[in-house]
């Protein structure tokens, strides 16, 4: 029986890129082959519980402006939420869904209540997606909005709060095992600092560290299959936060000893904030071997916080999926859409309709990205580009030293000439596929 | 003798804070005593090669605008350069300079002419350093400016750049080993990428990994004892650069087996360009037990680009030197100028008061650190605020595991209360003393 | 009777520089004079109720961390927050105070209860005004938290929207006006856009810019003496605010004939926004004739969202007072702290030292700036750089033509030579100083 | 007789959106009608002469990459250099050029010399134009370049700048009407300041005030037929810059009383610098009646300096385009390709195939905002959203006050509801035809 939220809102369906239809795919096809793979296995698609269903349309000048009948503290509410957000997921044909524990269940007057509460409802999703169908991609904890977690967690200068985070998360785990998720993430958005003046940076470092191996243990000893990501963010909340990028997390993973065991759950909005493109946190993860999956949304270039906008930008979100290909595509990981509506769109329409729309672009992307690679010309100028590295003596030069080198520049008169880039031409030849 | 470049500038004294001498010192006392230490032991003071007598006005849209005798391409221009420089080290008594091999010596046809010059420069440095007792804080290899190097030394596709580099650092780590150097720099601002679609990041990364190497093997091999240092930036010139920052170096340096060989050289305006602050960056290495020394200037904080100013602010500079003395003060590092005149400012009496200026900057800021180090406000602040940590019940708890948490906390219902952070009473604090 | 909130704080006196009170003033002196004027007249200290009193302590990612008894929205909450305001005040000493209409009353359910609302409360400040003696610097209409706002107000598309505003503006300078307000100010957080693709532009401006002749007009009809402020952002919470620095307000006012009828009220953290310096703001207001009040506050230079930090950077401030003062000083403006405690500052003594510290600090600029200005160094340095400028020959030069004045150079060979500009030995004097 | 430089690259043609002819266009088709215009007739393309002939391909961090024959300072190579600038105005087919008078004669020791040179070289132009039919967009002089203008030019506060200046703008407006200019084109790049310390803002600006009046007075002098323009930047080379973006440039306009002589050459990478959108500029520009014409290329969104980048984002150049054809598309402006190449893309080839890449995203931009104009779904929304204001009611209110209003408001108790504001529908929408 449906909540009526959406109503005279249909399943959404794939009608093709002539159709007008504001509330159809015209571009993902679930079941559309890329690559030897159905887009659907590709892209594989999340909703994110709570931009769609927790947040009230404020902004820091300004309350809620969302009117929806779950909100509220109870956990019949809360099952109405999710009655509407499992309606929604069938509306776009997702096949997974994100969440925190604070999205889901009311806020309890301590731990054991939260627990209880988080158990209830873990139960009613259960039935929910086995009703449905609907996965779980993964599952997290809201460690960032209650008051008690204002100076972090795991870097928080009490143990106590320590503790409450480190039991919160044994609990979300636990939910997040029970229904089948293929990940489970940590957002440090209080693990950093407001000011130098009151912080002990190495002990804080050295706490996270210490947590994160914590979970891992706990992962292993429960038997949980899926893959730990942590999720880089420069900024906001806190002023810093240690988890600025993947350069950055990469080389905390190793100082505590995690490179194999965590990766990273990367978003563009927070690339744009710490200064780089979305395609360069991809390709960097590559790189180091620690790329996991995708909060997919899109940052304003012209603001300094995290707009979490729907994507809208084919080239730039072709890029995104090319470099995720050339590493080997997703494995636990997905395309989850960690975006919000903008606060003046109230309808219920605009949710379903902002989601199609988000999808439609990551389709056009994927199959974009599809065909470079499968015309090979990026490649191709890149075997070219690299080819002298490919040659005996620039082996043997790198297990040379020094002064043997210069031995050779000398002996040779090695006076190179600068070659092209050809970074226009390659431009080019990218806008042929988007 | 003298070039008279400076005619009518005598060597800069101290005349304390109440002179309106502009050429003289207000602040910056050598010979003071500071925490048990000589103010010119802690600062080690060096003044840079490049931007005084090697940049000529310069800007993206305009040309030269020094007029400077020794503007030119031959030995002899660059020995009037040399004397002039001294005669600069001389009257603001610094007691260290810096230099590229590309500032010093005439650019030569190729790598033996380049060689020939430098060891002729370094002999006539030797003499001068001699006469002075001007020492060398650090040397470095200018690797960025010769379009040989448009695409990256380390990191560039063509290997033969990769050795024409090699053999280039090897000179100049001679050179600086034979001028008693007491550190060398490397700083890749053309180890990036202006376009991922033209770059290889994996295979760029470990190259440059093995570079860097390399420098560390030849150091040993030839038992230089002065310390390898790499400069973050995060881009200019290129669009990213991979020593992005503090902790994105720190996680290469570990990837590539560095981290107790190389440390870091960290600048200002650096930081700013990162999306950090100066003292973040110091105070992130010191956590990371990579830092190593300053390059000392300002930003301008409404510019995206490098500004490379004269450091003005000392409520600013008192705090990186707080971090800087809190890690233990400069070991082989200093406080090197890597700042320039605006380009409008062309008396040689600019470039004395700029330095002078400076100089009586940071030396406010080292007895403003210093003197709440005396205090000890800030100290007993963290020792409070984390006190909790230093109880054995927290200690255990971090050898412990998520589920004995979470059974502490369910058994004692521990429910945290956020304590205030006091953020403003530490600021004001601070301004007690700058 | 106190309502025991700022238990155990008395009245902040001056100790002078070398106390070590976290709770005096160092440096502000009410009574001191300062080229020929009290320091409390020079500065027209006023505290902002918004931040104060109304924030709860929330952030884009988490909720309400203050714990203040007089949360709530009903009038004897209203006037317990109204007897707590006025005891800070006093423990302060601030000669004023500023509000919005939301600050100090409850919500109502429409304009009517809004209204009657304002008309209590107002007369509980009256009277508390009378005893206190503290007065209001000016008064304003809170136009962007209701939802009914959300697309703005004198630019929304709805026109009861435009008339709920214009009603409840009225509404407002009434209650400004009985309570003897020097001001009235306009802010348009929501007077901008989020998206171009459904903003007519051209109609939005005509709109506000009518709006704005309205306040014009009913000012003059009731008599009301104070001045009209604009104040400028660029944006947050629009993506684009069409106030968006001094330069656009001011051509936004001429094109509407408001020039001389309205100045502006320039906030530090919406000038850093805006990609400007404080000084540049109140500079290029001064020379256009709209310079009015400030909004005291700092924004961090690493954080893109509108952080109101309390002041605590004295060679900034300093900078700013001497514009204000080359200007004439403040006429019916004064130094507003729009300055907010982080949210982890939780005590009444955090509230109270961060106002005393900022005042400090504004001291500490004014005294400053007032030497600067006694010294007469950037006066003379002005004066003398642009002399050519009061020769006959240059006055007669702007009223030719470019044909005569190239006749002239051709026929006279004019060849001009730069001169150096100086800056950095112009920013160490202002360093003698600060 | 081909100069050779452009071996082996025939004129590019337009080869249909299959092609994979890196040096042809795919989208570009000179002669097909879009909305009854032929895409010629809309774009109005121009080469910008200073990037591709005159820029040797530096950075602030290195020098000359590109060899270039003409490269030199004798008017033998000028007229090289303009004869390979013409070889590439008929290999792309653009109907225009643009250029500065530094960018195409020698620089001269005097005014006179530099007159000369200019006439020499405008003569030369004119018979090449006579030959291959390429017309002249605008001209302009530069200013900025030489050291003499480092403070400036009608800003400096040397008249003999200011003398030298105009009587430069002289000669270069004489060129530009010779050879049938149809705009004249003044950047100020130097008018602003580094330093507020040794700057009088409002002298300068009532200099420069003067200085763009008098161009206007020469140009009705002459009979100039063409449009004046100034271009916008907010800061680079100067720290800030009075053109700071197109609502600055209308204020000032406004002030000198030249709001309807002078109209704006907008640029996108200006615009991103100044913390706005491209189309931002360009909607501001047409709702204040000041659009001129177009600079068209792309600024890197994580680089804080101008890239001068070919445009390759469509949907962003079709938002630009649909705001152009809105204002009523070009009259005297155009699009002038004011791009660079990468100082890494040193071949013939990269120059011809960036352009080409570039006309061909201006082409899908230009098509898709037809194709939006033609649909009128933007229109249509807009005049949906604000059809209230079109009934009588809402007119008689704007004529109103808000006494009058507010009496409204409480008797009907008007309490207006939000309505969505469609943003994700819309950019949707906009996705359907980019």
């Amino acid at each position: 029986m449906s909540t009526g939220f959406f109503k005279n809102i249909d399943k959404a369906n794939f009608e093709g890129a002539q159709s007008t239809n504001p509330m159809a795919f015209h571009h993902y096809n679930p079941d559309e082959v890329v690559l030897g793979k159905r887009m659907e296995d590709h892209l594989r698609f999340a909703a994110a519980y709570w931009h769609s269903f927790a947040w009230p349309g404020g902004d820091p000048f300004g309350g809620q402006t969302f009117d929806r009948p779950w909100f509220g503290d109870t956990m019949d509410l809360a099952k109405l939420k999710a009655d509407v957000a499992f309606e929604m997921f069938e509306i776009l044909g997702v096949p997974y869904f994100c969440f925190h524990d604070a999205d889901v269940r009311p806020e309890g007057k301590d731990f054991a209540e939260n627990t209880r509460n988080l158990e209830e409802i873990s139960d009613y999703f259960a039935q929910k997606m086995e009703q449905t169908g609907t996965k779980l991609l993964w599952g997290t904890a809201n460690m960032f909005s209650h008051r008690r977690y204002m100076s972090g967690v795991a870097t928080n200068p009490d143990p106590d709060v320590f503790a409450f985070g480190a039991a919160t998360v044994k609990t979300c785990m636990d939910a997040t095992m029970k229904l089948g998720g293929e990940n489970y993430v940590l957002w440090g958005g209080r693990e950093g600092y407001e000011t130098l003046l009151n912080t002990d940076m190495g002990r804080e470092l050295d706490n996270m560290g210490r947590f994160l191996n914590m979970v891992v243990e706990y992962k292993h000893k429960i038997g949980f299959k899926g893959q730990i990501l942590v999720e880089p963010k420069p900024q906001e909340p806190s002023k810093h936060q240690y988890d600025f990028d993947a350069a950055t997390c990469f080389g905390f993973l190793q100082k505590y000893g995690l490179e194999n065991e965590v990766k990273l759950n990367l978003e563009q909005g927070h690339a744009i904030l710490a200064g780089h493109s979305f395609e360069h946190e991809i390709a960097t993860a590559v790189a180091l071997g620690v790329f996991g999956s995708i909060d997919m949304n899109r940052n304003d270039y012209q603001s300094g916080w995290d707009t979490d906008q729907f994507p809208n930008n084919v080239p730039e979100v072709a890029l995104a999926y090319y470099h995720i290909l050339q590493g080997g595509g997703f494995t636990s990981g997905g395309t989850n859409f960690d975006a919000k509506l903008r606060r003046q769109s109230l309808d219920p329409q605009d949710l379903i309709a902002a989601h199609i729309g988000g999808m439609d672009v990551c389709a056009r992307g994927l199959k974009a990205a599809a065909a470079m690679i499968e015309d090979g010309g990026l490649k191709d100028a890149l075997s070219e580009r690299y080819a002298g590295w490919d040659t005996p003596e620039a082996k043997a030069m790198l297990s040379s030293g020094l002064d043997d080198i210069a031995a050779t520049v000398a002996a040779k008169n090695v006076n190179p000439s600068p070659k092209s880039g050809r970074q226009e031409i390659l431009e080019n030849y990218v806008n042929r596929f988007v």
